[in-house]
């Protein structure tokens, strides 16, 4: 059975990507009656993702640069397949412009925005213009340096201590912060050659470094006709190595002012690049209330479920239907939130050791249930966490009420967890949950590395 | 940390129960921050109710008679371990009026309401005059049959079909169908035999054979302070033997204004015996919308969770602070129902073969999930499940936004269920699924009879 207005333009998705993400689009696509193509490394014969599509391809060697990000293998698995559309879910290619390309020279669908829009966005110093232009709020800073030697001036201008930040950047690399004039030669340097490694760009541009901050981030969602609507935030502030650890939704220190601000400016945004799809406004917060854009994520984030718990909606099937040409059913009036959702990432990694990823068999395998309780994962028991992926092993999520329940929830939820054979952080998340300045829910994105993590 | 005014008044709570109710139960008490105490057969040593729970023990043999039944045992657990309550779930000692007794005896509290209670509505003749008197349609029939040589006067009065049911009875036992007035005698010995040997009274009395109807029940909730509230109905058409297979809510078949009258029906109910705690009236609705109260089970029901999904309210939380004298904080208004939601109960049996229940160890297990799946349970993998008990052995729940997203969801989710070395009904519940007639929502307590199985 196929959905209505969906099915007759998708009968076929390939996922290109693993691990849970790749399980939770593959459930997607089966509730919408869509056949699923599931693409996987070498490493990654026994992958749940791999044996829970209706069909699967392997694309190459366990290393992602050999198969989940070899676009030609990728390409050459929907059409083999007959797949008509690609979800890329989130890293690897999710945000590849040249990807997004060729799937639609292909003729088939990428689900997400098209690939002029990646690459817009995708160079952080021109969306700070484009936002700037747009009335957005932005972090105070500079564009980006094309001569070197204006370096000092302009990070006088904006005074100390700052960032440096990688103009084609994400996932936290290419960013180094200057505390004086005195580092500032050498942090460009390395920034920028990092950048140029890990992005073939080596342009940089320079951010105030506002601390103590929040990281918050608004998700919207936006059709091929013109409908804009914001689904609220996520508060994201719990950061290790600048990669979240822990998200809620609502946030707990955004004022319902601030909030209705806010969500006009994500709107605002989405509407300066005539966004399309599912897509994550990201702002930092001062204690004021003051918010900055900071960047746009044109793909379905990690934490997405925390917006599904508190709103109804399900943000994969809408990537889908959206990318289908299906209208959004429903307009920003009809978006209410309930409750409040929180979300644990489970990573493979020893927090006190500097976060060094681990993997290994899991011997045995305890899943915690019950009301509002939901476990995103691709483990299973006696897998084999392979160590050439990324950390993230799961994501816990709950849904309650109010805040104090939901951290309850998460508490009984994180005790009853047992992944045996392969370390994780579940206890470091306890530890949050613990925590007084995250109880009382005040706590910036310096809280990981003030209790001496990281 | 407890919650505000429950965890002042228990500490400690011991669940008289096993399986995933007993799970269900020790989760609850863990998120309110008070104390579990499992209780476990020697057939239970190994179970997940057992190792979950703060604290457990062993009550005796694997019977249920000489452990979960056995009144002094548990009662003797309690005392030990300085429980201040029982939560009794659901079958075993829930509807049992000298357990509730004894328990206040020994200053525990017992969490459901109390046991004049119990015997006022355990004794279903009883409830049957008690709710008409009150002004609730009861089906037609006549009060319990002291004397014998009545039998076929008050018989020929109902007209056949009719049912020759235990007053005591309970689970489906001690009920006979009677076609005409050649089987009255016959079926009046065996059906009042029957509830002597189960129940200890073999007094009966008699119902029209109301058919094709269906099933449907309305759950309460009611504190100390006369507060009642309506929970909704839930759908339970879908039986075997008399007993629930599948269950959703709403009803597709209950208008909105039968939904009142039903809802209404129900709160007159509750207040007709001053109810305490959840509770749930069951009535048979016909073709055209007529109902009558069938029964009212002063427990938690097996098929609770779909009423939680819709309305968003916890109710074995809400059966604790009941119990713990706190008053609901919410009125009848404040109920709002949100979506669809579908309960498929997974049993250990075969229903090519008439529903034999079958055991076995779990060699593998792979539970779907993601936004809106449930599965209650008390399974993992190696588990061996005991051939002693209840075939229920997990409850896979889904919510979504309608009740056509709903089914979907919950064959996804079924298709993905993986229970390997234990025969099961999950292709059975597929089935059900897939029938037009369930489709269309139209369907009678005969369904399953109807095509082949039973």
């Amino acid at each position: 059975m196929t959905e209505k207005g969906v099915g007759s333009l998708f009968s076929k998705i390939l996922i290109a990507n693993r691990g849970e993400i790749a399980v939770r689009i593959i459930r997607a696509c089966r509730e919408m009656g869509i056949s699923s193509v599931a693409v996987f490394s070498e490493a990654d014969r026994e992958s749940l993702h791999a044996s829970l599509a209706d069909e699967s391809v392997c694309i190459g060697p366990a290393l992602a640069k050999d198969s989940y990000l070899n676009i030609p293998a990728i390409l050459s698995a929907a059409v083999a397949t007959g797949a008509q559309a690609i979800h890329p879910g989130y890293g690897l290619l999710s945000e590849n412009a040249e990807f997004a390309e060729l799937c639609e020279k292909c003729g088939i669908a990428f689900i997400g925005p098209d690939a002029d829009l990646i690459r817009k966005t995708g160079d952080k110093d021109a969306a700070r213009r484009t936002m700037r232009e747009a009335g957005v709020p932005v972090v105070p800073g500079c564009d980006r340096i094309d001569d070197p030697s204006r370096l000092r001036e302009e990070a006088d201008k904006i005074g100390y201590p700052l960032l440096i930040k990688a103009s084609a950047g994400g996932g936290g690399r290419g960013i180094r912060t200057v505390n004086g004039p005195e580092d500032l030669q050498n942090a460009y340097a390395t920034a920028s050659s990092e950048a140029q490694s890990a992005f073939g760009d080596g342009t940089v541009y320079m951010e105030k470094f506002l601390s103590p901050v929040k990281h918050i981030e608004m998700q919207i969602l936006c059709d091929r006709f013109g409908n804009t609507v914001c689904l609220g935030e996520r508060e994201c502030s719990i950061q290790r190595k600048r990669q979240k650890l822990l998200e809620e939704s609502p946030s707990p220190a955004v004022r319902e002012e601030t909030r209705r601000k806010m969500m006009d400016a994500a709107v605002r945004a989405a509407r300066a690049v005539n966004y399309v799809n599912a897509g994550t406004i990201e702002f930092l917060m001062d204690s004021s209330g003051n918010f900055y854009f900071m960047e746009m994520n044109t793909r379905l984030q990690v934490e997405h479920p925390v917006t599904e718990m508190v709103t109804g909606i399900d943000l994969v099937k809408w990537q889908i239907r959206i990318a289908a040409g299906v209208p959004l059913s429903f307009h920003q009036q009809d978006v209410r939130t309930e409750g409040h959702a929180i979300e644990c990432r489970i990573n493979a990694e020893n927090p006190k050791k500097g976060f060094t990823p681990g993997g290994g068999k899991v011997s045995f395998l305890h899943v915690p249930g019950g009301p509002w309780v939901r476990f995103d994962t691709a483990l299973y028991q006696d897998y084999v966490v392979p160590p050439f992926y990324d950390s993230m092993i799961g994501k816990l999520i709950v849904h309650a009420q109010t805040r104090e329940e939901a951290v309850r929830k998460m508490q009984a939820a994180l005790g009853e967890l047992v992944i045996d054979g392969v370390e994780h952080n579940a206890e470091l998340q306890m530890e949050i949950l613990n925590d007084p300045e995250f109880k009382a829910g005040n706590y910036c994105t310096d809280f990981i590395e003030k209790r001496g993590y990281a």
